[in-house]
This record gives C-alpha cells, sequence and structure tokens, in this order.
C-alpha cells in the first residue's frame, strides 16, 4: 500500500500530464506504471527523474540491457521490492534471457557474500588499486 | 587495518597455498591481493569463496566485464571500500573505458535514488510486473 | 505477516499494560499500533524503547516534527516498511503538508544518489570538514 | 583514496569548468570540495547533480539547515563517510548547534533501532497508517 | 510475489531434482520451502548453495542454533523478509525459546543503534583493537 | 577522523564523568574507547546508551559470547567499521577462539548471499513459516 494515492491520470496537474505524455511516447505504450503515478504528486521531482531516467537508460558507452542488469543489482542490495520487480520486467523486455538472469543473481549473491567477508575482515585496499 | 593479519605465502597451510596457487595460475600473475591474504585464515572459506569466484566470473551468458560492472553495483550499495576497490580495478583489467565507467556511476546514482523514493513512497508492485 | 503474534490488551503482562498505559497518556489516544503490540512479548526491550523514544521526540532543540522527518529518512535507507509507513503517518499528524513531504522525498532520494557516487567513487574527506 | 584522481582547476573540461564556477558563485566561497573534483570527470553528471542539489537545497517548505539534517541522516543510515562529514560540515554552517546535533543523533540511532526491531518482528503495517 | 515461478517437483530438472532429494533427506522431512524452488531455475546456483549451507549449518565450532541466531541478525539488517521468517521459524526448531528471542531482538537492536552512533560520529578505530 | 572530538577525561561534564567511572568500574579496565569519548558530548545519550548495554550483554539466556557474535554479524551487515573492529576485540577477550570466528564469518557471507537471492527472487514467505 503507497503512503500517498497513486495518481490516475485525470487527477494529474498539466505539468504531471506532460510527463506522462513524454513515458508514454519514449515508451510506445499507454501503460504508466504505479512509480510514476505515485510520484506524480511532486510534479518537479517527477519531471526531473523521468527527464534523467530516460537520459541514462538508451543507448551510450554501455548498452540499455546491462545498464538494465546493473539498475537490479543495486536495487537487490538496496532490498527495493518495487524496483527488483519492475527492472526485472524492464530487463526481460530488453532481452534478459533466463541464462543471463541465472548469471546475474549468482554474481549478486557472490558480490553480496564477499562484501560481508571483506568488511568483517576489514582488508586494506592494495596499493596497485589506488587510482 | 584488517581484523586479522593477511598471511604471507610462508605462513599458508597446505591447503590454502593450493588456492594460492591456483589463483596466480588462473590470473597469470603472480600478485595475490589482500582479500585473499586475510581470507586464508580459513582455508575452508579460501577455497569454497575463490572456486565459485572462478566458477562465476569467466565467459558465460553474460560476459566477465559486464558481471564486474554488476560486482562494482553491489559493493558500493553495501558500501564496501575494498570490494568497490579491487573490482574497479578488475574492471578496467577487463576492458572497461572512462565512458562506461561514467555510465556505470550514473546508472548506480540513479538507482540508488529511485529505490530511495520507492522505498518512501511504499510503491505497490504493479500487476503486470509479476512472473 | 509478524514473526510473533500481536499482543492483544488482555494478554499483556502487567509491566506490559504499564507501558500501554503510558503511550495511550502521552499520546491522548485509544489506539495502540502494532509496533507496540508485536514487541510487547519482551516487556523489558517494550519499556526502554518507549520510554527512550518518549524522551527524545517531544520538544527540543529540534521540534517534534523535523524529528519526524529525520526518522522517516532512516526508516527509507534502511527499508523498514513498517516504520516508513508509521513515521509517515505521524509526521502528518504533527503537521507535514504535502509540499513539505514532496521536498523531504526530493532531498532523501538526492542523497541517496550522491551517497551511492560519493562510494563509488570513493572521495577522500576534504582537510576542512575534519573537526 | 579516491577510486579516480581529483581533478584540479586546470585539468577541467570546458563543461565542468562551468559547474565549477556555478558552485563557486552560488555558494560565496572558491573552496571547491572533493566530492565535485571526483566526479568532474563525468561532466554530464557533474552538471545533472550539481543543479539538482542547488535547486533543493534552498528555502522551501523545509528550511535549509533542516534539510541538511535529513541529508545526514540518510548518509548516516547508507553508511556514506564522506557524505557524513561533508553535511556535518555544510549543517555547522547552516547553524546546527552541538544541542541539535545531540538530538539529531539521538534520533538517527533511535530510528535505526527500532527499524531492527519492526524489520525483526515483520510488524504489519496498521490500517489506519495506509494513505 | 516471486519474480520467477515456484517450481513444483514434476517441473524440476534432474539435477534440481537430486539436491532437492538431498534436502530432504538431510532435514527428515518432505517439505521443500519456497527459497530452493524459486532458486531451482538454475539448478547450480541451487546446488552451489545448498550444499554450502548444508557444510556450514551443522555443528561445529559454534553449535547450529548459534548459526541460526547469527543468521537472523544479518538477515534482519539486511531488510530481507524471507530470510527472518524461514531462519526465525529454524531457529525455533533447534530449541530457540522466548527469552532467547528476545535477548537476540534487544541485542540486534542496540548494535543497530551504536552502528548508527558510531558511523554519524565516524569514531576512529582505537589502536588496541587493531590486529 | 571524528566528526567530533574525542574528549579526554579532564573535559567531562560532570553527568559523562560519572559513566565513564561505570565504564571502567563494570570493565575492570582503566581504558575507555572512543566510541564513548566520541558520544561524550551528548551525555544523555551516552548514559542512555551506555546502560542499555550494560543491561543487555551480559549473562541471561544467551551467553555475553554469543551476543559478541550476533553484535558482530549485525555490524558488518550495517557496514560500520568501528564496530566490526571493538565487537571483534570484544568477542576475542570473551573467548571466540580463530575456529568459532573462522565459522562467524562463514556464516556472515552465507547469509549475505542467501538473502540476496531472496530479495532478487522476492520468494514468498511460506504458509508454515508465519507465526
Amino acid at each position: 500500500m503507497a503512503t500517498a494515492p497513486l495518481l490516475t491520470d485525470d487527477a494529474l496537474s498539466p505539468e504531471a500530464a506532460e510527463v506522462f505524455a513524454d513515458i508514454r511516447a519514449t515508451r510506445g505504450t499507454d501503460y504508466v506504471n504505479n512509480f510514476w503515478r505515485a510520484l506524480a504528486h511532486d510534479p518537479a521531482t517527477l519531471k526531473a527523474t523521468w527527464e534523467r531516467l530516460k537520459g541514462l537508460m538508451g543507448p551510450g558507452a554501455l548498452d540499455p540491457l546491462t545498464k538494465e542488469l546493473i539498475y537490479i543489482a543495486v536495487s537487490v542490495a538496496n532490498g527495493c521490492e518495487y524496483c527488483v520487480h519492475s527492472h526485472t520486467a524492464a530487463a526481460k523486455a530488453k532481452g534478459m534471457t533466463e541464462a543471463m538472469r541465472a548469471e546475474l543473481l549468482a554474481v549478486i549473491g557472490m558480490a553480496a557474500q564477499t562484501n560481508a567477508l571483506s568488511t568483517a575482515l576489514q582488508v586494506p585496499v592494495d596499493e596497485r588499486f589506488k587510482a
């Protein structure tokens, strides 16, 4: 249950409606997911978040699917249930296969484990790893 | 400062020495980094961790560089200083360019931000995201 | 679903009942929320937690609403669903407006982002920031 | 030790130099702290981060000091050493007294404790807390 | 809702079926809990995870119940709902009394609080604590 | 570097001095570690924290060493460098052997891994695990 109602299209401010229109146009679908509907109470943050996300997640030095995998990894480590679901769906839509997903999860789990071991051991950074 | 001394080669148990030999052979370098030296006090965990890592981080459905990027992402989210340094070095060695690194960090930062917003808003998962 | 049953008033130990009476008197309401009912299995921790909370959250160098905003911020960063809901409700009861909530969330999101960037970059602390 | 060199003024790209100029003008000081120097390798993220931060941290529905306290709270919960130092310094510059700081820390500690207890108990959200 | 369907026995690969058989034999029960059913999509990680867990959680320098308490503590700090539930159940099955559970939670809460205070204060490690 | 100076004995308020005297008497040593010196700026929180800690960490349903192991586990998961060091030292002083420490770390690492996997998979809680 959200801490604020999810806004339906007819409850949007003009500024939020413009962002929703851009989400629809950019994604080529009429569906606007709950994250944006919850965020729409604050059109300024809605707009800033959407525009930054749109700018970042397209093709660049990293391909869009790789970025979704990174997004999932961070979302898992931060324990964000919504984000794990939404970015898993996005990664599948961008071509994540079952085999890729299996490796992604195995790497996330391994990283969590060695992160914990390194922190427990308080391992000092090797000189050669310093920039 | 580690919570246990870093073991030098002459202080290793035979079991740990075998793992170190495999690390050197696999990586093609004589250098064994501090994580393994701190972990060498417990040869069983040293061996299990190294073997699982070796098995996971090579080529597969995801390429080795992509796995390093995912590893960095998890390590940042978990706040592991050592791991951020060691896997940033590993990613560079596997071909991460400055442009890729810039995008990686931007995505990690963006994910952390929308993770926080989703959690603050307690956004319910969209039906269509459920498997 | 709680990992322990929520205690109803008639299942309380005398010590827990006393704490519940104080919660009701302090807050001026008969309603005792689920957190305290789950904690009531351990009257010592119930009492210590309630008394410390009562002492901290009233007026002081910081006003009660500011303290609730801080509480929400920590709860979001720690990913505590219950706490996000209960302290969002408490902040509203103490006067948090929609505009304040929008700024709170924007700051929490921004902090999460720059926290991640600082950790990824392992930025050294400026000399002038040291106490 | 940063994972990338801190850029000095003469190593900045024109786009980064412009951001640094705006940081100096906005803050009324020649000093640009290490976070921005580490981020300057990626002028696009530098600019987006600075502009969003500048827009958020000024006066609004919440006063600038309150926002710094919230920033500290998130940074502590996320374990960001750099951010704890830099925003503690910023909060002092904006008027945080010793008494305010003492209460801030006490609230952060209390929230961390009840976050943990709520998670351990998996307390279900009260109906009345739902929006 | 899992991000992948929970596999029923008749949907298992031969390799996953073997792991399930070992889980049943080791635990002396026909019941295989959801974690393994969700993980069964990736038989390699299923097998590696189960075998490592089986090896670790039995009697050793620490008794099995103590290990479950440690497991709960980590799961709470990481905010893993499933893990808190499953390891609380496991700890009860291994003899955790109500009094032990009360102390466990009180210690977890106390640690979370002093962790936050130490991080907020950025307390330097005492020379005598260094190994 | 702490965000507040560590108070020496001659800089303590009378209330803080009393707490320091109790720390010394309880522990049977003249040494007061840095955490308390950093916290001494706020005598009220110093006193509340010390008294709660003293009450919790002695013998009870769980023995003092087990509680230190739990404390380490939480501190690792929360990434608290100071706490990992101080409680590792405390656990050694209370009898933690190398073999116990090895198992502790292995369990912490394993828990971190399965926490991450459970979160990535969003495994639903089994009916039989519910209280």
